[in-house]
């Protein structure tokens, strides 16, 4: 398995961070540390982390991340949460937090000390990055750590709704086999038009996969790259020279139902949209018209406007393949996850650039 | 969609077939040519084909087929099979068939006249190719037309196994994502060491889409070949260098059970395997109890040594993904099967050489 180390110069442990004294780290002596090795480091004096919106990566990473931070966890408190906030108000500069977590002017402002937040997630959708930069506060994200699986996890929906790989796996496993010996044709994915939304570091890595499944990729971007894949400005244009559509672009003002009706009746009733991006940018109730009415022919969607409910309308369709927002969610990628968002965090405490900067001042 | 093309040199249908003078093709005038062009083929004046184990290409290009052969099908008639054939055996020089129809010594005898043989699958180990070959008779096969469709399915299927599609279809469409928050991890695609059994024209298409998702590959095969990846002769060696096998090679007695205990063994805890070939290449019941024990960690199996009766210790195996020998089952595939197969026979009433021949006199 790949392993993708992310290497401070010094390690974190060798620094003594004061709380009242921010972002000022003293090295200490080669005897402190000698006579430090052996013991743990009190809680007290690790640097204060405050968690919003329950990353799922400290299902797996706690211990870790409680080794190194003082993470303050609402949910482990009896205070309701604005009381939480208000009682680490003045001191906690660090927000560790998930996609889930509404970043508006209205917390920030309960938040006057917070100098960085730390989120999970690589889209920002859920940040209100302009007020974030007014009052600066440094962003870190996931960056690029998610790219190769979530690439991964939309070719095999991909794979799975033309091959109608979960329908086999049903039939087979119902016992109906030995009493069926009819079943539809599936599609090849080899010769298909596929137009990728969206040609960031997800986008360039769907390209390369399905490049060797021998598919036509074409793309629709903000600018053109410099990549020999057709471009198109336009996401209209791009689904009536396409059949596949797979979503990778970020959830912008620009983004929200940017797949709409149009843009799937444009894809045509052989077309299939594939989206592990974010929910809001495919118009989800024309996306479901679209599938029960057949006016396209498939869906692999692992991303909902309204999550965790999906629409049931969905549910017994075999052309559609559905998933619960686990496109990331592999132990590589957590693995991976853990050490850019410690490291981010271990970066802030020590004055250091952080390690995947959204905004860093 | 790609679409392959077999064109003849000339359309058959501009040939007459005398069924007395065989292999004897007799070019019609240009007249007879042009008051023929707006009026149906007489059926008796079609070259006959015995067609046995009723291959399920005729269920989407029967009509097609039946246009230029007269397809002596033994399920329409109300003799019983022996019967059957010894009624066409003195005449008949061809024989369309399935995967599944035994060609066997005694087989052959029943057929004195029989000059050729086409069978729908890629694999031959349902023919016994010593006695066709001793007996004059030309056998052509499917040659590559599935390569890349069955390439496509085992990475589908080593997708769904590593990153959980099916169930998390499953999940979804159940209803149980508002009511579970935890599912466990999965494992990434990239980095994973593959060993592919059998490096022919699937093996080679898997390699290549594989190698594009940061796999790294080797192989087994009789003979080392002239490509990067690293070769290892024996299986059980592969299987120890691995965490996944795929496996892509023929059936034959040298491949039977290859694939047992000891190499499972040796794949290991994290191993996964991904058979796309024959059923009988693995010993079934050793994989059963592995997969059982939890001995290897999961499987994606499309052939089965008893099709169509599967396992049923494996139905409730989440990672475990079944199909029912599916995995060249595409409307693309289809219509370049349609098309080498009547071609094939074609060639051979043409007196042509035949377009995929195993054997071809």
């Amino acid at each position: 398995m790949q392993i993708k180390l992310i290497n401070l110069s010094l390690p974190f442990s060798l620094y003594w961070w004061d709380p009242v004294e921010s972002n000022n780290m003293c090295p200490k002596t080669k005897k402190e540390l000698l006579s430090n090795s052996t013991m743990a480091e009190p809680k007290d004096e690790l640097p204060a982390v405050i968690v919003l919106g329950r990353p799922s990566v400290l299902n797996f990473y706690g211990d870790q991340f409680s080794s190194k931070f003082r993470l303050l966890k609402p949910w482990e408190s009896s205070l309701p949460l604005d009381q939480f906030i208000s009682t680490h108000a003045q001191t906690v500069q660090a927000m560790f937090c998930s996609g889930t977590t509404c970043v508006t002017p209205s917390l920030l402002r309960q938040l006057p000390s917070l100098r960085v937040i730390v989120t999970t997630s690589a889209g920002l959708n859920h940040m209100d990055l302009d007020e974030c930069r007014r009052l600066g506060i440094s962003v870190a994200n996931a960056g690029t750590v998610f790219s190769e699986d979530v690439a991964d996890f939309a070719v095999g929906l991909l794979i799975d709704v033309l091959r109608k790989i979960s329908v086999a796996n049903r039939f087979v496993k119902n016992g109906l086999w030995p009493l069926h010996e009819d079943y539809p044709l599936a599609s090849k994915v080899g010769g298909r038009k596929v137009g990728i939304v969206g040609l960031g570091s997800i986008g360039l890595e769907v390209a390369k996969r399905l490049e060797a499944f021998g598919c036509i990729i074409s793309y629709q971007s903000r600018k053109k790259k410099p990549v020999v894949y057709s471009f198109y400005p336009d996401v209209h244009e791009l689904a009536t020279k396409c059949n596949v559509l797979v979503i990778c672009c970020a959830l912008t003002d620009e983004t929200h139902h940017l797949i709409n009706k149009k843009v799937l009746l444009a894809l045509g009733k052989e077309g299939v949209i594939i989206n592990i991006a974010r929910g809001a940018i495919i118009n989800e109730m024309e996306l479901v018209q679209c599938l029960v009415q057949g006016q396209i022919a498939g869906a692999g969607l692992d991303v909902f406007e309204n999550e965790p409910n999906v629409p049931e309308e969905l549910f017994s369709l075999d052309n559609v393949v559905l998933s619960q927002h686990v496109a990331f969610f592999t132990e590589d990628s957590f693995r991976d996850l853990y050490e850019l968002m410690s490291g981010n965090l271990e970066a802030f405490f020590l004055n250091k650039p952080l390690l995947s900067p959204v905004l860093d001042d």
